[in-house]
């Protein structure tokens, strides 16, 4: 069954009418672009993603990546990918001109990767962690270090990493013991072992440039004495070009469930003299300049995770469609025709979740992106602000929200397909492992939902979130004097409330006792992202009543009208089960917090 | 990590406190027996569980069947558990000493079984669907036939399958299109290809029986017209000697994201000649016998997601424990101790949710095959009567609450691993991928749904329904008075309140219109089956209640405290949940049902 790459429909919904990105132009940095380049771009990345990443998907997820003791190899199909990727500028596409960049919009941008990644989110990672790389590196370094290593990275001749985890430390980056001594001249050397490092090694590139937290000898404890550290994987020469390799060895892969052609390494620094490593920026400030990587890494998993969702539920819609099986219950004639499976009611049911999930996880993707547009091209500095200062109260739910969700999408992609979702001779098996792992990585779910009640929700004497409160609100306002949206805008506006009493009733609790009051903070995080999934399919919703009144019959009225039911599906079936989130969080439930080791 | 199967301690709470299995001993059938007898059985059961099971759980995982065109093959290891586990008798555990059997109770056989699949779900498949098979032959099969193939069956030499799904038709069994024609002596010929046939085709026995529907020509149209045939891999001689093939071959493997040491095959009956079949039973009833070996195959899946749900649970836990990682947000000293991660409460609330699952599936599954052997042997006609018509109407809750819910508790084992969940050098995410399939095979969730909404809940004028009424209000009683148990009591009370409206707002929603009434069954399934949980942890709470007032301090006490409070962590946390779903389906919410095929 051939099976489309996202929608060029919904690409050009988010883009055009969710948000504005037209309006962009106006701004000085894209002054040289039109739609048209937009679109070009799009369709650019759309035809790569069809024919050097979708063709080896499935074949890169049954020969993963292996390790003769001495290389690693990844299937060679994954190389043409980087390549194709790599020349049509996409490393650096956001790049000013200057740079030798394409000057593009972050939204084009991160919308050409989606393609990418709905083709093959393993191969597309590769790519997407260099793109990271390259803007910490332009961010952070130093010029010396930019002329070494930056170029390379952004035309496909070098790879990036980001080296954080350690064996024994997991997700508590303040225990990491990865050193870094000095050296007369100027450079360090770096001794440590790095774990389930993405693309750690491969075969595509001349070179890869690991970003790594590492601790200067009697640095501060804890985060506050961690520095970051340009290791590459072969030295270079005055004009960048790979030379003698670093001591930095690839210790073995990980085998990962799914994305399985992203190579997952443990990697030993400085097993002999010491890996050369340099610093970029300050001592002791690495992971400040990494959170710039992490956040960016953090919006681009939920990206990830809601365009896996996104191709289960268009997959599954497809299969539906031609299925038959069965009749409706209340046709009793065995000898009647059968109908295709979309016709049951609970394969419809599952559609519709699907898509409430996915187009929920794109928009609030989008959105995100958006923000950190924003963030640097916005004309005003209060507009840059207020832009960073809600992407920064999002982050935990951009990347969370779609991590949960849209694998439960995928999960019911298999079961629309039944027997046949199980299979491996079928595709959605594959999005669902590859899916598992974003609730993992760039965070775990329970981190997010520590940063967003611990830091993000207060930060600032609770400035993102006073601001989010009001823009939904402005939303809400927006819908509530229209006869079709009525109801959602009065249940968000009602949502907001029990929100706001929530958050406050935490607050008291987090002053009382800090460990209990942080006790159900994953649950607290689930009811913010249901609430802010919830303005996402609002603001759908007013776009689709207002299209509604002038579109013509047929396929756009179709596309609306689908838009509003499944805004309504959410309001009605979704929002109303943070209501037991609400009363647990309110009174601080104590049955989890409270169960004791010895009772498990 | 070593790591035990199930727990022995959890085992006996079940046969000793939660069910009066030594009771059993007083029924005639069982008078020859005793605990001893049966704990004998169950050690037995573990040490082969251990020794030819879980040896191979990962090499058959990551080393699945082959098919040379010819031959399949599967693992050696497989094969050596088949032998141990027939040698050890429990192929016929449960016959009658006359007929070689051990004549033992079905939830001892069912808990023997538990082990297996605690250790290798997918080897243990094999000789799980051989008992279901050979159940059948026993019960409906000639005695010609009987003396043909059943001792085969029961000491290992032939294995057994159920062959119903055919590629076009997948669960609409009134649609299969496979043929039997009618021969002068008595025999059919067989034509149709089976798809998703667990164990079609293996190396592991001399030979295999397949237990295929069919329709002889001329029959009824649907599911009244469906007949049910013996169909051997070989044809045997008098005294039940393979001699000759039969025309059953294997069309080819299927390969699935789990479960995979279980062949899946797709199989043609007659490419040359016709394969030689033997009716069971009478023409046209094939449904009704089959529908033994279905149910029995739907409690077992029950058993076996739940298995995989405390086996995860298990294992997190023992992670948990002994991984360092982190400290709590109150200490802000980063050179302190690091603590082990199950001191973390998202990770103890994570492990919670796991026993609250895992340890109810486990309840309900037990508690269906003590309904099942009540069905056999209880002492009065009544009781009998009583237990099969309760079991009727659980069967479908039974195959899948666990299926949902404990699939859930192995997504959240591999989040308590966090990476290492995710890789497979770690056996939860194997545990996660095999659980996938237990919502979809033996009827999907979809279909138990309609179901129990359409079949179970309304037959014989709500008498099922109404005797669990009655049961769960039984159970209330007992807990009302007890002041730790009171508000468990009355909230079990008010959900079957509500479960009562809910159930008679759909009956009149069927009455107008039977596809919109039966459009929301899979919530009212998950509805219902959260109720009948929240039935089976009172029921615990009860019995670790009354324990607590006389076990002494320690592990006695730490064990039924600890199922105390996940008795009101269930109540507290999950059964508020149901609140959104009841609302949903009185009000007969039409948003899925209106979903229209063109607004996807």
């Amino acid at each position: 069954m051939a099976h489309q790459l996202l929608s060029e429909r919904e690409i050009n919904f988010l883009l055009y009418e969710f948000l504005d990105t037209e309006a962009l132009i106006k701004r000085p940095r894209y002054s040289d672009h039109s739609r048209e380049i937009f679109d070009a771009t799009l369709n650019t990345a759309h035809t790569i993603a069809e024919k050097f990443f979708a063709n080896h998907n499935a074949k890169g997820d049954a020969n993963e990546p292996s390790f003769d003791g001495k290389t690693v190899s990844v299937i060679e199909e994954t190389k043409a990918s980087w390549n194709a990727f790599a020349e049509a500028g996409f490393l650096a596409a956001h790049c000013d001109a200057e740079e030798g960049g394409l000057q593009l919009p972050e939204v084009i941008l991160r919308t050409a990767l989606a393609y990418m990644a709905a083709a093959n989110i393993a191969s597309a990672s590769y790519p997407f962690l260099t793109i990271g790389a390259a803007n910490l590196v332009r961010t952070f370094a130093s010029d010396s270090l930019k002329e070494k290593f930056l170029a390379q990275m952004l035309d496909g001749r070098s790879a990036g990493t980001m080296a954080l985890t350690e064996p024994d430390q997991g997700s508590a980056l303040s225990d990491i013991r990865t050193s870094a001594t000095p050296t007369e001249d100027g450079t360090y050397r770096i001794h440590g072992q790095k774990m389930y490092i993405s693309g750690g090694d491969q075969n595509l590139t001349d070179n890869i440039v690991h970003l790594v937290l590492a601790k200067i000898k009697g640095a501060p404890a804890g985060v506050r004495g961690i520095s970051l550290f340009l290791v590459p994987k072969y030295l270079v020469d005055e004009s960048g070009r790979p030379a003698e390799r670093n001591d930095v060895k690839l210790a073995g892969l990980l085998h990962k469930m799914g994305y399985r052609n992203t190579t997952s390494t443990v990697l030993n620094f400085g097993e002999e003299e010491g890996a050369i490593g340099y610093l970029i920026g300050e001592p002791h400030c690495g992971l400040k300049y990494m959170f710039q990587m992490m956040n960016e890494a953090r919006i681009s998993v939920g990206a990830g995770a809601s365009v896996l969702g996104y191709q289960g539920y268009t997959y599954s819609l497809d299969y539906a469609k031609g299925r038959p099986q069965g009749r409706l219950p209340s046709n009793r004639d065995p000898e009647s025709k059968q109908v295709p499976i979309v016709q049951h009611a609970d394969v419809r049911r599952m559609l519709l979740i699907q898509k409430a999930y996915a187009e929920g996880g794109l928009c609030l993707s989008i959105f995100a992106t958006s923000l950190y547009e924003d963030e640097q091209t916005a004309a005003t500095k209060e507009q840059r602000h207020h832009a960073a200062t809600l992407l920064d109260l999002l982050t935990p739910v951009v990347k969370s929200w779609p991590s949960k969700y849209c694998l439960k999408a995928n999960e019911l992609a298999i079961q629309v397909l039944g027997g046949s979702g199980y299979i491996r001779e079928y595709p959605v098996e594959q999005m669902y492992r590859d899916n598992r792992l974003n609730a993992i990585h760039e965070g775990t779910e329970g981190i997010h939902a520590l940063d967003l009640l611990g830091r993000k929700v207060p930060a600032k004497n609770l400035a993102g979130y006073q601001l989010l409160q009001a823009e939904i609100r402005n939303t809400v306002m927006q819908a509530r004097d229209k006869p079709k949206l009525e109801s959602m805008a009065k249940a968000l506006e009602k949502a907001l409330e029990k929100l706001d009493e929530t958050s406050f009733a935490l607050f008291n609790q987090l002053q009382e006792d800090v460990d209990r009051g942080l006790g159900n903070a994953t649950l607290y995080l689930d009811l913010f992202g249901c609430i802010v999934v919830a303005w996402m399919w609002l603001k759908q919703a007013i776009i689709a009543e207002k299209a509604l009144e002038t579109v013509p019959d047929g396929d756009a009225q179709d596309y609306y009208q689908g838009k509003l039911h499944t805004a309504k599906y959410y309001f009605e079936w979704e929002l109303p089960k943070t209501d037991t989130a609400i009363a647990l969080l309110k009174s601080g439930n104590p049955i989890p917090f409270d169960m004791q080791e010895n009772w498990f």
